[in-house]
């Protein structure tokens, strides 16, 4: 390759500080260090998580950053020690980190990786970002930055993909589509024949639908104080529709009423504690499963000790429970196999340049996902 | 017998108001009815959700009313219909009946039943209580009532035992040693070679200590303010000891650090929704179950949603998950097979006469089981 083991200059949206546009730049990406991987991103797309880092953060201390996590790319060149990736393979940068050697990614029983980004800064594994802009370095978001014509990321942060794959489809299968697919899947274990009830009804909650389908589910309630998403919903899977706004009574007694006690499984895909408290209450007791798959840190979540005492579960997960090495490029074959749907996801296509407009559509819950085209493929 | 078919006329220990002491009466027991069984109470201990009713109930419709619910006795006769048991029978009354009937009953997933007692006021599946005194209807407890000489019991709220148990004994198994031996191998499902933390170690968490050991667990942290406790919690398995008041740090942090992250499994065995958050924080992120055994109703209990998200599960169980018709003459052989503890838990005898003193050991902490003698056997 041309660029290989040189300074990268291309175009990346830069979050400067919280709450303002992201700015497009000309940054410069370092070439890759020993385990690491330069993408060149084919397409990204907007996560709230996104949102929730530039609007929700007080501390200016996360920012400058390059945003973006849900991406598809290409393997540009590999710093040493990279036997796993070869310059052209296609590739999905993971946000959880999969070492495969550290305690947690050597049980079944989660996907979380010790050497994950952690702290309040989402800052990676990475000793240093390998961005650079105006002088300054860029933090790196959730050791991905996908925001960017090109990024870093250590080999453990990356999934190797069907190279059938279309990038600019299966860039949702890098965060959104797992999360909520999987929570169903994996974290519920959502069982054939059940009843289940997912509150919230954008990328996440129409992919836990289809989670729920896929698991076997005999009724699937989508709930949403927006109607307009229940086409899209009943697409996916989804047999009931209920707006809160239509019902006098709390909607976990609604749900309660219809259901002869409750629901067996519920998905919380919001992000607000007053909808995982719903959406535990909605379950039966005795066995009822509700999974918190919406993220806030802002407040704490609380119910009544009864609710768990009668015999129901709260869990929570993220990225669905996949460990990414593993389950992406299967996910990704799943979609090649028309077995797991991504298309219906996507809602609007737009460029780099356009980044603000798609956080803007996304604000206003007026999109389930835009799909920004960074690079050709 | 003699009393068959007539009211028995005995002494009870009567709550006619809220939080004051109770009062031995001669009360009236009429016959068992239908589906019926009058059981003459041998023994009975006092447990904390007797002193819970009798003194944080905030309503009157509550009283009077006969407390009383762990205990052993002999049926003394049966109503039409009953053909599981006759006179002369060993039996131990349940709390959370067993229909064997309804969708609850036949789920393997938890010991819940329809015909379960329900409601503000305690009461049972009888559609009366059986007891009169002084001309008064008194009510019945969570359907078993058994701080009397007699109490008549629906058939699906009795287990019948094993001859050759010592009623004396034996009485700890209708709720306190099952909720906490349950609550770590049914409900948090305590896996060989997992750390553990109990907190509170009064008699539930004794027996969840002794359910982790049981389970296989190869540390158990025993966790109380008091330490007093630690010399009981030794003999039935704990190996380590955590005085709160010893450490500056919250509790949660001192496990972590001594655990590599925390524990796989906690136990809240207190009914204290700081505790709650606390026993769920101490937990491993990525698999750590925290269960709730400890009962309150009074408050919610809260937790950041990063908790549950990041992979813990919170659960909670009552009467430790176990259906009380299979499950308690199973651990009364248990028992007498010397697999299970039971006669470790009584610190102190006591006869019906000396209820209140029974009542505030317990409320002073200073007593794990009190074993109240009803009647001679």
């Amino acid at each position: 390759m041309a660029t290989a083991g040189k300074v990268i200059k291309c175009k990346a949206a830069v979050a400067w500080e919280p709450n303002k546009p992201l700015v497009i730049e000309e940054v410069e990406v370092a070439p890759p260090q020993a385990n690491e991987v330069r993408i060149k991103i084919v397409a990204t797309a907007v996560c709230h998580t996104d949102l929730h880092h530039l609007l929700e953060s007080m501390e200016k201390e996360g920012f400058p950053v390059v945003l973006g996590h849900e991406a598809a790319g290409i393997v540009e060149s590999v710093g040493p020690g990279v036997t796993e990736f070869q310059p052209g393979d296609k590739a999905i940068p993971l946000f959880i980190s999969q070492c495969t050697e550290c305690r947690f990614c050597k049980s079944p029983k989660t996907n979380q990786c010790e050497k994950a980004w952690v702290g309040s800064h989402n800052v990676l594994p990475l000793p240093k970002s390998r961005f650079t802009c105006k002088g300054k370095k860029l933090l790196q978001f959730t050791g991905t930055s996908t925001f960017s014509e090109y990024t870093v990321v250590n080999q453990m942060a990356v999934a190797k993909i069907d190279p059938a794959a279309p990038l600019d489809k299966v860039c949702l299968l890098g965060c959104g589509i797992c999360t909520g697919y999987g929570a169903a899947v994996n974290t519920a274990k959502v069982e054939p024949g059940s009843t289940c009830a997912v509150f919230g009804l954008g990328a996440v909650g129409l992919a836990a639908v289809m989670g729920c389908k896929a698991a076997g589910a005999k009724r699937i309630f989508a709930v949403d104080i927006n109607p307009d998403k229940f086409e899209k919903a009943k697409v996916l899977g989804a047999t009931d529709f209920l707006n809160p706004k239509d019902h006098s009574k709390p909607v976990s007694q609604v749900l309660s009423e219809m259901t002869n006690g409750g629901v067996d499984f519920s998905l919380e895909c919001v992000g607000n504690v007053a909808v995982m408290r719903s959406a535990l209450e909605s379950c039966v007791q005795g066995w009822g499963v509700s999974v918190i798959v919406g993220w806030t840190d802002m407040e704490d979540f609380s119910a009544r000790p009864v609710q768990l005492i009668g015999g129901r579960t709260w869990k929570g997960s993220v990225f669905g429970g996949f460990k990414g090495k593993y389950a992406v490029p299967q996910m990704v074959k799943n979609y090649l196999d028309k077995k797991v749907k991504v298309d219906e996801f996507i809602t609007h296509n737009m460029t780099l340049d356009q980044i603000n407009d798609a956080i803007e559509l996304m604000k206003q819950g007026k999109c389930i996902r835009v799909v920004i085209n960074v690079s050709s493929q």
